[in-house]
C-alpha cells in the first residue's frame, strides 16, 4: 500500500470567550485536518492544533509522506526527523528543533493508526496493542470565562440556546459562577471529574472555586492548573488549603526545578503539560523528581504509538498518566479515546475541551459521551468519517476569520487594554 | 477473534559442546514452540527457552489466554503479569516474580504478532510499527569449545561433515583455533562482525584471541563477552589492551555497580545482558551510569513490543541497543530479524546462536543469511511456517534426551570432576 496524497486543510470554529494564564481564547480555534489518501482508495484522517507554522511544516512533512507505505510508521517517523533537522535555514520558523518534527508526525501518526485500522478492519486502538478498557472516563474541563459564545456570534449570544449550550455562553468569573458552569456540563455529559483551568483569578478566588466544587461535587476527584503562574512560593502556600480537595496539582509553578522543590514540601501529587512535554524533557525530570503525573497528549508527543513507549517510560519510572487537551474537535476526541481505552498506564480521566466547542468535521452529529466516558466500539479505524461539506464550512470559517496564529495574549489586549503575559504572575 | 488453544510442545535439539562461563552446553538445547490457535483458524507461533518452570508457567498462562481476543495484546501482557502476581505459593517456583510473567509473557507476544501478522497479511514487523531497513546484519558468535558434535552424536562425530559442519566438531581452545572456528563460519554466512563468547580461559588467552582475530579479519568490528566472570581489576587491567579491538565490552565484571565504575576508568562502551534485563532494573542503570548498550531480547524483555519501547527508552536515555541471543531454532531467528528491521535503535550486528543448530522446526529449510543479514520479506507474520514432523521428531527427542532444564555446570563436571560455576572467577 502506498499513501497517494495527504491533504492539509486549515479550519476555524466558534471558541468561547475562554481564560487561562495566556490570556483569552478568540471567537475561532485553529485546527487542521488531515487526509491520507492511498492507492488502494483507503483514507486515513487526523486532526491537529491549527497555526501557520504548522501548516508550513505540513506541507514540508506531505513530501515525505506521500509514496511511502502507510505501515510502516517507524520509518515514517524517522524520515520526518530527518527531514526536519535539515530545515534549519530555508523555512526559518524553528523547524530544526526536535519538537517541530514530533508535532508534524503526531498529526500524522493519528491519521496513519485511522488508515491501518480501516485497512485491517480494526478499531484504532487494536493498531497499538488493543484495548485494556472499553470506556475512557473524561473530566469537566472548567474555564473562568466572559460572557458569550464566540464564533459567528463573536462574544455575543445564540438566542436559540438552551440548557449547556445556554450555561456556556454565561459569564464565570466567581465561584459561585464556575459550579454552576459545573452542574450544566455534568448535567449535559455525565462527567465523574472536574478540572478547573486556574491561573486566572487571584490564587485565593481559584482555591475558594476549588472548595465551593468540592462542596457542591463531594466526591467527586478535582483538579487545578493555574499553568505555571503562580509562584513557588504561591504554589507552597495553597497547598495545605487544596490539600484536601485535589486528586492531583497541575503544573502551579514553573519548570522541572520549582516542581521538584514543590515535591519536598507538599504532598499533593504533581501533575505536569508545561515541564515535561516531550521526551527529551524525561531524563532531567526523573533525575530531579519533579512530577508525579505526566499529561500526556498524542498530539505533540508523537501521536498514538508514542503514547504507548511513553506509558512504559511513566511505569518503569514510577510515574503515573493522565491526558492533555486542546481546543478541539471529533477526530481529535476519537484519537484520545482510542489511546485512553488502550494504553495501560493511563489511570485518570483524561482532559478534553470537546463540550465548549459545537461544530465538528465528522459526520452523524458529534461524539457521545455515556455518563462522563467515551466507549470505544469495534468501527474500523477511529470510527468516525469526515463529512466534506462540513470541512468547507469550517475551511472558509478559517479563511475569513483572518486568524492565523493562536495568540490569546492580544485578544485578551482588546479586552482589558496593556495586559500581557509576562506580567500576569500570582 | 478469539484463541482457542495453545499449544504447547517442548524440544531438544543438538547442541555442540560450546563452552561459557556457566559450563559446557549439553548434547542437546531445549526450546519450547508455542501455537496459538484461533476460530477464524489462523495460527500464530512462538518459540522460547525452555525448562521445567517455563513449561509449567505456559500452562498456567494457558488458562488465561484461551478465550481471548489476539489483537488485544495489551489486555492479555497485564491479565498474564496479574496471574504471576497471584502464583506464589502454588507452583512455589518463584512465578509471582515480574521477570516470570515476563518470560511467558515473552513467547506469548511473538506468537500473538506472528498471528496478527497473518491475519491482516503482514510481515509481522508491520504489526510493530513497520521496518526501517530491509535486512539486519548479525554477528559470527565464536565459542571455545571441546571436540565433537552434540545431539545424537554426543559429544562425538557426524563422519559426513563437511565445509562449517565439519569445522563446528573440532576443538577451539586456542587463539589460532578459534581463527579458524571464525573463517569456517564467516566463510558459510557471511557475517560482517565477530563476537568471542568469552570467560572460559584465562583472559590473557582470551585477549590474544581477540587479538588474533583482529589480524585475521582487519575492520571488523569485535566483541568479547566474559559474562561478569571477571572482577572488576581484571576488566580494568584488560581495557587499555582490548580498546584498540572492541566495538563494546559485554558484561567483563558482574553487577551494575561494579559496570558503573567501569565506566570511569575504560572508554570502551559498555554492553550488558546481565546487569540489566528488565525494565525494573532500567532505573538503577540509569542512575549508575552502569551501561551504554542494552541487548535486548524480545524472549526475555517481553516480546517484541516491549523491545519498541526498550528502543523509545534507549533513545530518551542516551543508550544504545543491540540484541542478545540463546540456542535457537528459526522461529526466534526470525522473530528476532522482524524486530531487527523493525526497531530503529538497534544500531550493531545482533547476536545469533543459529549458525550451531543444524536441525529447524520450520518449513522449507532452514532461515537463509545474506552476508551476514537477514532479509526480511513481505510474507504475512514471521514469514516461516511450523513443520509438525519436524516438530514431532524434536519434541522425541525431548522425551528420551533426558534433559528437563539446562545446567552447563553439570555437564562441564562430567568433562572436568569437581569443577564450580562459583569458583570459576579470573
Amino acid at each position: 500500500m502506498k499513501i497517494t496524497d495527504m491533504k492539509v486543510t486549515p479550519i476555524a470554529f466558534a471558541d468561547p470567550p475562554l481564560l487561562n494564564a495566556a490570556g483569552l481564547h478568540a471567537p475561532y480555534a485553529l485546527r487542521i485536518i488531515l487526509e491520507l489518501e492511498t492507492d488502494e482508495h483507503i483514507t486515513g484522517i487526523g486532526e491537529i492544533a491549527g497555526g501557520s507554522s504548522v501548516l508550513k511544516g505540513l506541507e514540508e512533512a506531505r513530501k515525505v509522506v506521500v509514496g511511502m507505505d502507510p505501515f510502516e510508521r517507524n520509518k515514517i517517523r524517522i524520515a520526518i526527523d530527518k527531514t526536519f533537522a535539515n530545515l534549519t535555514d530555508s523555512l526559518n520558523i524553528g523547524y530544526a528543533h526536535k519538537g517541530a518534527a514530533r508535532r508534524m508526525y503526531s498529526a500524522i501518526n493519528i491519521a496513519l493508526v485511522d488508515l491501518i485500522g480501516k485497512a485491517i478492519e480494526r478499531p484504532a486502538c487494536d493498531v497499538i496493542g488493543g484495548k485494556v478498557r472499553d470506556r475512557i472516563d473524561f473530566s469537566a474541563y472548567l474555564f473562568y470565562k466572559y460572557e458569550g459564545a464566540g464564533g459567528r456570534w463573536g462574544f455575543g449570544h445564540n438566542p436559540d440556546a438552551r440548557g449547556w449550550d445556554k450555561a456556556k455562553e454565561m459569564e464565570a468569573l466567581t465561584p459561585e459562577a464556575v459550579v454552576e458552569e459545573a452542574r450544566a456540563m455534568i448535567k449535559e455529559y455525565g462527567f465523574k471529574s472536574i478540572k478547573l483551568k486556574g491561573g486566572v483569578l487571584p490564587p485565593q478566588v481559584e482555591c475558594d472555586t476549588i472548595k465551593a466544587l468540592a462542596e457542591a461535587f463531594p466526591g467527586y476527584p478535582l483538579r487545578i492548573d493555574p499553568n505555571a503562574v503562580w509562584t513557588y512560593e504561591t504554589s507552597v502556600k495553597y497547598a495545605p488549603l487544596l490539600k484536601q480537595y485535589l486528586e492531583y496539582y497541575e503544573d502551579p509553578c514553573k519548570g522541572q526545578d520549582a516542581m521538584a522543590r514543590l515535591g519536598h514540601v507538599c504532598d499533593i501529587p504533581r501533575a505536569t503539560n508545561m515541564c515535561t512535554t516531550s521526551f527529551e524533557e524525561i531524563p532531567s525530570d526523573i533525575q530531579k523528581g519533579a512530577t508525579d503525573i505526566i499529561l500526556a497528549d498524542p498530539h505533540y508527543w508523537g501521536g498514538m504509538d508514542a503514547t504507548i513507549e511513553l506509558g512504559r517510560i511513566c511505569s518503569v519510572f514510577g510515574r503515573k498518566l493522565s491526558m492533555h487537551s486542546n481546543s478541539h474537535l471529533g477526530i481529535s476526541m476519537m484519537a484520545m479515546a482510542h489511546v485512553g481505552v488502550a494504553v495501560p498506564e493511563i489511570s485518570y480521566a483524561m482532559d478534553t475541551h470537546y463540550p465548549w466547542q459545537c461544530e465538528d468535521v465528522i459526520k452523524g452529529g458529534r461524539v457521545k459521551f455515556d455518563e462522563g466516558a467515551i466507549v470505544v466500539g469495534n468501527e474500523p479505524g477511529l470510527g468516525v468519517e469526515l463529512d466534506h461539506e462540513k470541512l468547507e464550512i469550517l475551511h472558509r470559517n478559517y479563511l475569513k476569520c483572518g486568524i492565523k496564529d493562536r495568540n490569546d495574549e492580544i485578544e485578551m489586549q482588546k479586552k482589558v487594554p496593556g495586559w500581557t503575559v509576562s506580567k500576569h504572575i500570582f
